[in-house]
């Protein structure tokens, strides 16, 4: 195993965690993707039996059903079961925002649908190291906290039961494009994120070469550096607010309720990671919950007084006494 | 009291809590500082018995005297003492960046002498939310961790009963600017920055303004709203520390013992604010204790074998048996 992207792969999630189940692997027919799909075929033992491809047409591109042959004759050269997926609606009708978002909701649903049908317990995506310091920096940008920060997960629940990794995701790109050559294996050059993904390409193509250039020549090393340290501060503090909720907080099926007397002992900060852990284990949806309304649940929890609270995605606080009590419609 | 400078000065750090006693204003002749005295002159209910002016000539200006000049005639008018220092050595001397820090050590140990010699509970400084959100753009762009994150603090401890307060730290330059227009109140149009702070100036003139247009207009609220969640967070994670230290760490005069058995079951996150925490405390330099050797020591402290480190600063590590010995030449 000369190569770095095999090594960097093996380091953070080596081949005898899955190559005795199914994984399936998400690919475009890019370059990331590709890689992806070439490294885990050759670090499995049995890659015919374990692996299987899953290519998601959006029929965003007028080149997407050569996009969609180009997989599926990648996925036959290596002896791979290979699963195509197309998108129910016009994508295009959306607009550009929301497009982005209905695409990615699409793919994700087409994802879980297909580990389902094929029982795997994993789904790869080929997101890489640079994929993680745009979005790090396009989120300080925009506005984040320390859990934004921390960029994307390296593994998050995909369904009960698989979990989506992301293999490459401590790979850059510009090893992934040696690995590529290295092989002679050809990719699609991915045109289309070029038009979705506006401003994460010129974060990519513009702002960042120029912080390099004039501030930090290893800026991108110090984004990644300040994510890592993110992700650890993060999940020390889930795992406080876990061991809080486990005493003072009953989850039922369709109601939390909170036992505010002990909590409002603690720090705003652990309150709202508190109530952020519940949001994600009830599966409540986290999107349209702002700065402002984790704010004011918190303020709700510290307060003693009667009062509702309706906040996005349906969901209705009521304070009576020393409880607080979430439900959703 | 209708002006956003002087209510958030009140807000921040209200007239009661130091109208009592001496404050040292740190004074420039810059917008920024000659807004501050203003600001505090007409809150304090006798500004002549309670505030002292000091102004540090660097000598690096060939205007400097001019600027001592201004200072002192605006401390005159205001009826306030006025102490002038000057730089012992030539700050010329220094390369750039080492001339930035022997500046910045010079006029501080400047500060804490006036401070000294009027008795003063409080040295204020006029950094502003623009140089707040200049930092933490800055330390971004190099490299920091959460603990950078939060920029510059609101207070530190200058010498034992002297704190080091900043009241503009939550106001912005252009309400500073409009301030000292509606006072009538002129200012030196302070050009060192150019000189001294190149990159400083650079994020300021160039990178933010740029930001602002291509990525989001409030990409300035973005950045501070970040660095007051990272100094939420590390409050926590230092007062959490204290706590660690009061059980399992005995700080003497020049040793300090830490208990590893207990320490190393905790996240490497924590073993690391511990460590910063007892440094902070031993007054011990952090300069120079890089990301790697925080870990190193880290490192140390978890693995249960006899081992010494030296680290920067001349601080010793010796670990034996489930004991960690730091101490000082």
């Amino acid at each position: 195993m000369s190569h770095s992207v095999d090594q960097q792969i093996c380091d953070g999630w080596p081949p005898e965690a899955w190559q005795d189940v199914v994984v399936v692997a998400a690919v475009s027919g890019g370059a990331d993707s590709v890689a992806m799909l070439r490294a885990l075929a050759g670090l499995s033992a049995d890659s015919r039996r374990n692996l299987v491809v899953a290519h998601f047409d959006h029929g965003l591109r007028e080149r997407s059903v050569e996009d969609s042959q180009f997989v599926a004759e990648l996925a036959q050269s290596l002896q791979l079961r290979c699963e195509i997926g197309h998108a129910d609606t016009d994508l295009h009708e959306a607009s550009a925002g929301s497009m982005e978002e209905a695409a990615r909701n699409a793919r994700y649903e087409f994802l879980t649908k297909v580990a389902r049908r094929c029982g795997a317990r994993y789904v790869t995506t080929a997101h890489t190291a640079d994929d993680q310091i745009e979005t790090i920096l396009h989120r300080i940008l925009r506005g984040t906290g320390i859990a934004g920060l921390a960029g994307i997960p390296l593994t998050r629940e995909l369904a009960p039961d698989t979990t989506l990794v992301r293999p490459l995701l401590t790979c850059r790109r510009r090893d992934i494009l040696r690995y590529l050559q290295a092989l002679g294996q050809s990719y699609i050059d991915d045109e289309t994120n070029r038009d979705i993904e506006f401003v994460r390409n010129r974060i990519r193509n513009e702002l960042l070469p120029q912080l390099a250039e004039q501030y930090n020549s290893r800026v991108d090393d110090a984004i990644l550096r300040l994510g890592s340290l993110a992700t650890e501060t993060n999940s020390y503090l889930d795992s406080l607010a876990d061991g809080l909720i486990e005493t003072h907080v009953s989850l039922r099926e369709d109601f939390v309720e909170l036992n505010c007397y002990e909590l409002s002992l603690l720090p705003t900060l652990m309150i709202r990671t508190v109530l952020m852990r519940i949001w994600r284990r009830m599966g409540w949806p986290e999107q349209d919950m702002s700065y402002q309304k984790w704010d004011e649940l918190a303020e709700l929890t510290l307060r003693r007084s009667v009062a509702n609270l309706c906040l996005p995605g349906g969901v209705i606080a009521t304070r009576a006494g020393a409880s607080l009590r979430l439900s959703r419609d």
